[in-house]
């Protein structure tokens, strides 16, 4: 392989142009915007090309010359990333690589439990292939309607059913990547036992594009459930909703599919600014639990609920609640959830944390990391909620009402830095399922191991010598 | 650091005695005999030393004082192993570094569903660890009561619970290691989320010691179970069996815990060989399946088995069977799956492989592979047993009666040859959950893409560039 210098850009572009056709190559400023900029607006790129392929060979040509020319690629899904990964930087040096037209799903298998799916499916699209065939695809997550199954595990992404099924990392048997020299690695075995050298896919994964470009998967089904059963509980304190969760898992039979904290300022906000939402209990509480349980068994589920409730009730970690009696109720509670983060644009500017901690330690952290946020900023208003089966809390915190939301903004970084300590205090991560990006680089620096850091040096630079695989993101060049 | 010639070996010993002490070293050939040989007496290795550290810190500075003098080091726990990974060369260039010694749980954690378990703890009794506290730590394999944590991860250990909890791997969230330098790398995270950076203890998992040596784990726990029921079926055909773990698995909402396939031969030789073993059905039966749900919930589980059975019946998957009354016969069950190995040898020369192929090409591979063995050797009896919900078969062919049994063990090549090749071509794996070590090192090469190769090299060179951590086990030096 020989290095061309970049100077050489418009014969390298007429080169790709020649690999992926017109209609895989995007230079129109105006065509080209959207796929510059994340759906927070937080990052604004730029590029000399967007560059479509269709077909894995496509993808191996196009970074295969790349790498000639010695030019840069950053790997693009479906542009929901929230920390900056996706987008180039705004100096414009490397191409974007966007894997949406890589959209074929090649294989499903209901015996084998597993279906194989190119980087550009849609999420919604692959759970819906495999529940044609009566199967789960369980990852699922708010984006799941735009996101694509390339990114999803380039950032490993979590999501609301991380407690019974483990993040997208856990779901994946094989992956098809192209390497930062354009040589295609078959990595896609559909085996759930295989023990042969160096586990590869697990480096791949979560890496955020800057060890290659995962070009396809192969997933694990589930059976699919076919009973759900979903309640909303008023607890007592952030103690009694651990212990809520200890019980109900093993109530349950680890049937417990989701256990997401809710306090009470997410209802206050979801009941003022969304529409059609009403508050399901007769009172307002403290901290609420949304636990959900489901089965591919029918009957008896609803009765193991009212069992945990009713034990529970009279443990005391328990004080009110109801159990959605159909679909309607249940697609009800969801939506306080699942809107949160629409329901607190209209409170004003909103600092957002990922933070997770061991499942024993999110009541320490939220009293921790609330009263540090008064302590910084008085009248700010934390917004606790998040997938606390898995320890994961997204602490977010309003702007003091009637504050000014650009000066409130602006404290952003000494807010992360804050909470961030406190999480790290209890032996938590700043980041538990949106990644690093460009976002979070100086606090993997800042938290990491020096040996760590190394480690992941060592990788990138053994993989990606020329470092032309999403650079900057991630790890500093 | 200094690389200093072997020829100083003298020195380096007295440097590793004087950080282990006299208790940490063994150099008298009578007790470093059981260190270098395996259980199946494959692997015959020398050392000039077996060294015992009792903690993190010594095998930190044994393994930077190795570093220093330029000797290698093989890392070994129970000495349970199948592949010889675990056993120093036979020209005694390295010293063996045994963690048996390293054996403290450090900390259970009900509420986070974690166990901190060092290298050396035995399988067994962190299960037993987990059990106090009323929960299950569901790694379960026959070497369990010798086979060690940091052994178990190293080579990624499978066993009977894999269908429903995963490979060791997955029940891994954080790790520690002693890098090839002597530096420490503390990812022992208790985190279920934790997207910083690359995946690094992956990397090390599976790896058979040659990156580093993993020292402690963190591993995740269950809810324990409170009922469990189990029942051997007799099926139809290999098909049938199939369709009854798919039918099993829905119609339990995932209670599945195992599901072993059995060939008559397996009875037969149970019922010839090992005292006590008796015919659980009244007839004989060409195919057995051992089945077992397992739930924390309790209440109906018997009932769930019951309903399978008669719906597999009607589909004529299963033509007889027996569910388990109580634990004894229960336990009588599995004693003719959990003996296979024993029963075999009085039957003479046995030819072992470990092959996983997708879980639809099970039955195909079985007959392919049997036709194969009774070509190569006329009269030879395979034995096809394992667990089939993971794709995974102890595919073991015994020798024709009275033939002679150093003759047909010499055909271990050629038969391993020939049933890789099928497994292989049915998109499978050389080895399913015994790893490479020594005995698989040419599959490896032979099966593997020139690009995957490369990639575990360069792997290999950027973690252990002296090449000391394990040499010649999964690549050739």
């Amino acid at each position: 392989m020989t290095a061309v210098p970049i100077p050489n850009l418009p014969n390298a572009l007429a080169r790709i142009r020649a690999i992926v056709g017109d209609k895989g190559c995007v230079t129109d400023p105006e065509a080209m915007a959207p796929f510059l900029i994340d759906d927070r607006k937080k990052f604004l790129g730029k590029t000399p090309m967007i560059v479509r392929p269709a077909t894995t060979l496509e993808v191996a040509a196009v970074v295969e010359l790349c790498a000639q020319h010695g030019l840069a690629i950053v790997p693009q899904g479906g542009n929901t990333g929230l920390c900056g990964a996706q987008i180039p930087s705004p100096a414009g040096a490397e191409i974007v690589l966007n894997l949406s037209r890589l959209n074929r799903v090649r294989d499903v298998d209901p015996i084998n439990y597993t279906i194989t799916a190119e980087a550009g499916c849609i999420l919604a699209e692959v759970q819906a292939k495999a529940a044609e065939v009566d199967r789960l695809m369980p990852l699922s997550l708010a984006a799941e309607g735009s996101c694509e199954i390339g990114g999803n595990l380039s950032t490993n992404a979590g999501g609301i059913n991380v407690l019974r099924y483990g993040m997208a990392r856990d779901l994946v048997l094989g992956i098809e990547v192209v390497l930062p020299d354009g040589r295609i690695w078959d990595g896609l075995r559909r085996l759930r036992k295989d023990n042969t050298g160096y586990d590869l896919k697990h480096l791949f994964i979560g890496a955020e594009g800057t060890l290659g470009i995962i070009t396809a998967a192969v997933l694990k089904l589930f059976p699919r459930p076919r009973e759900v059963v979903t309640a909303l509980l008023a607890v007592p304190d952030l103690d009694s909703a651990l212990a809520l969760m200890v019980q109900a898992r093993e109530a349950s039979g680890d049937k417990l599919t989701a256990f997401e904290l809710m306090e009470r300022i997410c209802f206050d906000f979801a009941l003022r600014h969304v529409p059609g939402t009403h508050d399901p209990l007769n009172q307002a509480y403290d901290h609420y639990v949304l636990l959900e349980l489901s089965s591919s068994e029918t009957g008896g589920l609803r009765a193991t609920m009212e069992s945990i409730l009713e034990s529970a009730i009279e443990h005391g970690t328990v004080i009110d609640g109801t159990i959605a009696a159909n679909d309607a109720q249940a697609k009800a509670l969801w939506r306080i959830r699942e809107t949160q983060n629409d329901a607190q644009k209209p409170e004003g500017g909103s600092i957002k944390h990922d933070v997770s901690v061991p499942v024993g330690q999110v009541p320490e952290f939220i009293r921790r990391a609330s009263a540090f946020v008064t302590t910084l900023i008085p009248g700010a208003r934390p917004v606790a909620f998040g997938h606390v089966g898995d320890g994961n809390v997204h602490f977010n915190v309003s702007q003091p009402i009637g504050a000014d939301r650009a000066r409130f903004l602006a404290r952003w970084p000494d807010m992360n830095h804050g909470i961030h300590d406190i999480a790290h205090a209890l032996g938590g991560s700043f980041s538990a399922e949106h990644g690093v990006g460009v976002l979070k680089r100086d606090e993997l620096v800042r938290f990491k191991s020096p040996v760590e850091i190394e480690l992941m040096r060592r990788i990138k630079a053994a993989i990606d010598p020329q470092g032309l695989m999403n650079p900057g993101k991630v790890l500093e060049p």
